[in-house]
């Protein structure tokens, strides 16, 4: 189940162009003791397909994020690391030249710069987690997802 | 729900000791894709209240924990930011002199040195993640946790 890959080739083209900018911010948010509740934190819907909540602590972010059956998170990368758990439904990866099927109770740990593509094999429940937090997201500057 | 506190006095007497040591590896870990499961990752039981299994990335590390009912976690601080997730049951915390009541659907962002201790008014299911990882979790040199 495990995979070393940081030196392994993917199948994208030399020309792809996945990296996104901004997805750091510049100031540190000041620590801070927070009580929330999910039910209770914002929800933005992005598209018809794709809903998500943040979570934002100073290095670590949460976002649980609801993708209808069909989204496809377009290939992308970030320098900043991801940690995708799965809590329902069936998120197809596909990351360092291979598809990877990542199912309820099951985890996929994702490094810095990493390209990576998702799609929707069900309606899925998840929960990523970011360090340092995904200004992009917190920004709303993320268009790469909002394009569907 | 939000209160700051970064500030604010606890009720620790001065003399409390109740920061940890060697919470940090001096080593970062090499980022690696990682495709794991719950139900494979071994189960550490530290004390019968207290069971716990971990995934640890570069900077990320995610902790599924199970409390049984009266389960106390001492006082303790450490310079990792941690995020408490609570999936099931109700865990109380004490912490910037207040007792907080964490449920099933809530989290609780806890500021790098903020002592804090934790009671079990149920059984509870929590995921905590820290960044950088618990080196003493790691290490298992987590002494003030096998004492009961």
């Amino acid at each position: 189940m495990k995979n070393k890959s940081v030196k392994k080739k993917t199948t994208l083209r030399p020309t792809a162009r996945v990296g996104l900018n901004g997805t750091v911010a510049r100031k540190k948010k000041t620590p801070e003791l927070k009580h929330l509740a999910w039910d209770e934190v914002e929800r933005e819907i992005l598209t018809p397909l794709f809903e998500r909540q943040l979570i934002v602590g100073q290095e670590i972010m949460l976002a649980r994020i609801v993708l209808r059956k069909g989204c496809i998170v377009p290939m992308h990368s970030h320098i900043n690391e991801q940690v995708s758990t799965i809590l329902e439904g069936t998120l197809k990866f596909f990351i360092d030249g291979k598809e990877v099927l990542v199912g309820a109770g099951e985890i996929l740990t994702i490094p810095p710069n990493m390209p990576h593509k998702a799609e929707a094999m069900t309606d899925v429940l998840a929960i990523d987690i970011f360090t340092p937090p995904r200004a992009d997201w917190i920004n709303k500057t993320d268009s790469y997802l909002r394009k569907k």
